[in-house]
């Protein structure tokens, strides 16, 4: 039989079926698959085998240094990965990963001092399984061809390969790898993800477990998550009680706008530290910075890398910052203005409803009041779409030369026209009609109509999907289950990423920080919204799609700035919020203060609020204590192993 | 004779009469001493001889590596130290300095590697004159007593020390050790000080002079201060045309408040991308973090270290903190609201005068009027003195543990208190009585008397001293002439650090960035000034203040951040410039607008120049192209090479 089960419950396959290991050292009776490389029906044995012998070269040989296993299934399209833990031992250090010492502290994985670091024998305790899955995705993607190298069993053209190109991006641009993913490791999974997605009375997800199974980003993003809606329950329960105390709920107005700026700086500040602690914990704290290589979609003439001195596809910096500033801009442009012209357009078409209604009204004419909205959300849906297809095509167009730089030219483009899209109308409402009431009303249905959508398509589709849909898995062949079982899990859709989901927290913290004090059970709502958000984005993730590669990282990156600008947006409306506030209106008529006092005293409020913004971020440290202390440590020791070895 | 003269002009020393090198490749004929220890007139030879002794040893028996000559004039007081070339080179690759590599790029100095390094067999043109001195410096300082070792000839008392002690601070807090200073070398500061100091044609100064002579932070000043003279020639040029074309100076108010923060902004940018560059030939740019000592004055009960785990004097933080918050701060505040007081009476007493002398006007009475200026500039200039005395007292007090947090702590403290100190007058005129003619006179009083008190003190009275006071070096006695030029040195006054200049910086570009468009003669003043002032600091530097130790720099540090906040602060004083100016007022008053509008435009548009600031900021890039493309192929090279290693 092909595949053994040993101790632990992992899957593996006795090794006599695997390409050769090269160093004694990492020689195992049995191996466990990490990945699995789905190549076309159609690809000839010969490149099959070509790929696995650059999969198992060693680096002296510009190989993977990986294991690789034929597959043996009755179509003969999958290559298993696995790696010996010499290669994964070095990458570690090559990444960055600080792992236990002997002495408990975390401290970079060093490979030539790996003796010194606790499980230091067993590879599978030392790193985890999301780490290994991609330092193998790394060594694939690292994988270059040689001089004068070609695809064997590949027509001239289609499998020409120039000196240093990364193999795998090729074997996929040209079609020969239809697709490469990790596994998944079903009791492992379900050691956690039970308690994680079904359980609704415990607030605290299993983060190590979700760290060490998916990886740096996803749990950097379940960890906000949970740290934001914990956070919640301060303004959820301050919020409450404003509303349902005997008094106005406006009375608490004010108080709630100061308390809204207030609380997201401290709230951003405290989670950077809460991060800080994660990523120490987690080893990620102190990642090397790679050399990023370039994206699968680049492309340009051949020329000499001005930083690499290699002969590759070459795209003129030039060249794409004049596609950025004189096409993708005014595009945005265009893209903003069509946005504020529907709102505009929403606003008169209300307008002359509504004036026809009070001139005819009938039965038959009521529906016709609810016509605008109608519209006009239509109309934000389909252009939050058209935009986002467009905003990648653009970044597409630009040409970015790696994959960070595509990232946050496409995240910056999608920030602005989400901002814009979502918060516009109420913008407008409080800054040019000032009315209090028409922005609470508008609020409140944009809070209950995004949860039922939300909850509707996040929540009971999938549940439902999952019920009632026969599982995949139970359509396994007799002749080899675990093929067919990875193979079940390469017909699941890939995994979306985690855009989607930051943009709809963005928004959501949007509706908390800029406008919340007009409607105090804002934070209540959007609490209530996010423990069923926690549950259904890990049955997302653990179940409905396709285990995705994760890089370790350090912290949520950009969506800290991203947040973090909203925060200083914040200290505006609410200004604003406070100065149109039926109690400072009140008050200045009954004290006979004019609107110009009023405004200039609220304008010195922003600036104090400003100030006292960047006073708590000054004053809260980016790292807790503990954690500056152990980094410290850290540099001391390397400054130390330095002077020795000098 | 004790003292040879070799080819290049250099003062060296026969090596016979210092202690020996203890590696083959650091031996010379002639030794060039690098620095100066003048101990105590009472101190043993005992003594003396265990100082020399710990400078030479060998770093495996906790020496410094370094060499000494015990000096041999009248007084014996003396120890000359130089440097082998083993120990400088070792000591460049821990500092992080980068030098030309044989292809010519700046590469990370490496011992191992230094034969592949440009000049790798002449230490003397591999590492400038103020890296050497630094060096040396670095090892003095980092020598650490051993267990159980005491200083000899001392009492016991005095001389104990504990393990880990660091022996040079021990001996200068108990007075062996007087003075510790770099020697200059009068022919290398000869061949550039002329064209620095007296040819006030030349806007250019020899910075890579400066740089190898004084070393990072000076260098980096004085590039600072001639960038910025030159980037003031705009404003200067643009402000004289409005003052002196034929319409009413207002006219140009508006222009000139919204150009003045955008100059401010790309000034500062650019300076970046300068700094950049400059960083980049000095090979600094990329600078090793490094651990930083105990300050000479830190002290506390002796405990253990929670980074180092060293046995040491110990100072809890929180301690710290308490005293940082519950007193410090308390202080601060109560000299700013001296300070304001200070104002009020001033403001009162004025009006009190003016009151008087519009009843009983008369000859007599006249000086009276000037009575309330003079007083507040006396008590504004010694509330200045104390409150920087009270200042440093609060920070010594505070008892940082290194350096740069002292210096950080002093900085801010002193910072605030300059900024409330020097603007708040103009802010109380512009914001409170609205008076643009009195701010106008005072901004030009304070420009002027500004500049004739700095023309004074830093151009005239050091000219006047330098030129008819007999030069120390003059009276040598014939025995040995170098041991005398040495000791001369050693009687000049310690130079005072860039503090203070970087303070009248400061200030200047606050007068600049925040009042100016009331008075646009301000920049064409201040280009004026500084041409002189450039000439007077390098004069300083040069010839009336012993050198200085001048540690490597990648930057100009905390300054920027603080040039920066000011940039900010100039968006709101110049946008309420714009909203009283005459132009917009009699354009409100023609027009009929209201000044409810006006204030909500002048909100809009600071808001619109707050972001335009921040767009400005990121569209320019931090460091220009190719030094971008210098370090990529820095970081490349260094994976490549830790590649090959693994």
């Amino acid at each position: 039989m092909l595949f053994q089960r040993v101790s632990k419950g992992v899957v593996t396959i006795a090794s006599g079926s695997w390409t050769k290991v090269t160093c004694k050292c990492c020689f195992t009776d049995t191996v466990r698959p990490l990945l699995v490389i789905e190549l076309n029906k159609d690809v000839q044995l010969e490149t099959k085998q070509w790929i696995i012998s650059k999969i198992e070269a060693p680096a002296n040989k510009q190989g993977a240094q990986l294991l690789a296993h034929p597959g043996e299934d009755d179509d003969g399209d999958m290559i298993l990965v696995a790696a010996p833990s010499c290669t994964l031992l070095r990458n570690a250090e090559a990444v960055g990963l600080s792992k236990p010492y002997r002495d408990g502290t975390m401290l970079a994985f060093s490979y030539p001092d790996r003796a010194n670091f606790k499980n230091a024998d067993n590879v599978e305790e030392l790193l985890t399984l999301a780490e290994q899955q991609y330092i193998s995705k790394k060594e694939l993607d690292d994988l270059k061809a040689g001089t004068n190298e070609s695809i064997p069993g590949c027509s001239k053209d289609k499998g020409s390969l120039y000196p240093g190109e990364p193999i795998f991006q090729k074997l996929e641009k040209s079609g020969i790898v239809k697709t490469m993913y990790p596994l998944h490791d079903k009791e492992k999974l379900s050691a956690f993800s039970k308690q994680w997605y079904s359980q609704f009375n415990s607030g605290v997800q299993p983060l190590d477990y979700i760290h060490s199974y998916f990886g740096g980003t996803v749990a950097f993003y379940f960890s906000f998550l949970g740290f934001y809606n914990l956070s919640l329950q301060l303004p959820a329960v301050l919020g409450a009680v404003l509303y349902f105390l005997p008094w106005n709920s406006l009375n608490g107005q004010v108080l709630l706008a100061i308390f809204n700026v207030v609380w997201s700086t401290v709230f951003l500040e405290l989670w950077k530290r809460r991060s800080a602690e994660l990523a120490y914990g987690w080893g990620t704290l102190l990642l090397n910075s790679t050399f990023e290589e370039p994206r699968p979609n680049y492309w340009g003439t051949m020329g000499h890398n001005p930083v690499t001195k290699r002969w590759e596809p070459y795209f003129p910096s030039a060249e794409r910052k004049k596609r950025i500033w004189f096409v993708s801009t005014p595009v945005v442009c265009a893209f903003l203005w069509l946005t504020v012209m529907g709102m505009v357009a929403y606003f008169y078409l209300e307008w002359c409803v509504k004036d026809y209604y009070s001139r005819e009204p009938s039965w038959l004419a009521m529906p016709l009041l609810y016509l605008p909205s109608v519209l006009h959300i239509l109309y934000v849906d389909f252009m939050n779409h058209v935009y986002k297809t467009v905003a990648h095509m653009l970044t597409e167009w630009e040409n970015h030369r790696v994959e960070s730089d595509f990232q946050k030219h496409y995240t910056l483009k999608v920030l602005v026209f989400s901002f814009i899209n979502c918060f516009a109308v109420l913008f407008y409402i409080a800054f040019y009609k000032q009315d209090l009431e028409l922005l609470r009303k508008r609020l409140v249905s944009l809070l209950i109509v995004s949860q039922i959508i939300n909850q509707v398509t996040e929540a009971l589709v999938p549940y439902l999907l999952e019920r009632f849909l026969p599982s995949q898995g139970t359509k396994q062949r007799e002749a080899d289950p675990h093929i067919d079982k990875f193979r079940a899990q390469g017909c699941q859709p890939e995994y979306p990423g985690l855009f989607a989901e930051y943009i709809e927290l963005f928004v959501q913290f949007g509706y908390l920080s800029l406008f919340s004090c007009v409607y105090p059970l804002t934070a209540a709502l959007l609490f209530l919204n996010n423990v069923t958000e926690i549950r259904t984005d890990a049955l997302k993730i653990c179940k409905l799609f396709r285990k995705p590669f994760v890089a370790p990282a350090a912290n949520i990156g950009i969506w800290q700035t991203a947040f973090e600008a909203l925060g200083f947006v914040s200290v505006i409306s609410n200004c604003w919020l406070i100065l149109i506030s039926p109690q400072v209106t009140g008050y200045c008529q009954e004290n006979g203060v004019s609107f110009r006092h009023a405004l200039l005293c609220t304008i010195a409020l922003e600036h104090v609020l400003i100030i006292l913004k960047v006073v708590i971020a000054f004053v809260i440290p980016d790292l807790p204590k503990w954690v500056r202390i152990k980094v410290a440590q850290l540099e001391f020791r390397s400054r130390q192993a330095l002077r020795t070895v000098a």
